[in-house]
């Protein structure tokens, strides 16, 4: 079962933004940002491409009204949008709430956030879902 | 107009790849990698979360193909994805053949590329479509 997996079925503490049928949704937890969260069908897929038509279909509109949320919660020039998945293999996409390129640099350091950082994230982010 | 609806209709010369009635594919001049390809949607929305539900449901299944025929073309770990949109007010998302996150780095400098060069992509990306 894939990191991610266990996240989707609660055995790795996370903290979820929302979900569906379909998809995931929670904080990134090596993010880039303040607001970067992770979106993640709840099928094991590797590669993103792979990923059924359906899913493929769904993906940006499950995303849509998180992204809305994240830039309310914290105002951004807009939320951008990566896919890579290099390290976990399960598909997945990245919501990053950005003012410049170097924002959605996944080559910089992470930000480093305490529990009570991303359980202030998390009910902000929710509040404007 | 913006820049992406000129190379839409024409009026700037551009390596179009592929094209739907809602979508039209195109090789980014200012490419990170050797297959780096924009995907536009046909009408002009500055941002990319506002695009209307329909073409956020088609834009990856749009794409998809697009995706492996860049993979096949251009041998990677992956082909990841990138949306910004902090450039041009005319809402795109990139796909790159990547082997690493930076592959996926905006701020690094671009290749320069010649006609030639371009040519041999465009060709080459077809030819697995």
């Amino acid at each position: 079962m894939t990191l991610f997996s266990k996240i989707i079925k609660g055995e790795i503490p996370n903290y979820r933004i929302a979900e569906n049928d379909q998809f995931y949704a929670f904080l990134d937890i090596f993010p880039l940002m303040k607001g970067h969260v992770l979106i993640v069908p709840k099928v094991e897929t590797d590669r993103f491409f792979d990923l059924e038509d359906d899913l493929l279909r769904e993906c940006l509109l499950f995303a849509k009204p998180i992204a809305l949320a994240i830039e309310k919660a914290y105002p951004c020039n807009r939320v951008g949008i990566s896919v890579m998945g290099l390290e976990v293999p399960h598909a997945h996409m990245h919501l990053v709430p950005i003012n410049s390129a170097d924002d959605l640099n996944f080559t910089r350091p992470k930000l480093k956030l305490s529990t009570d950082d991303f359980q202030t994230i998390q009910e902000r982010i929710i509040s404007f879902l």
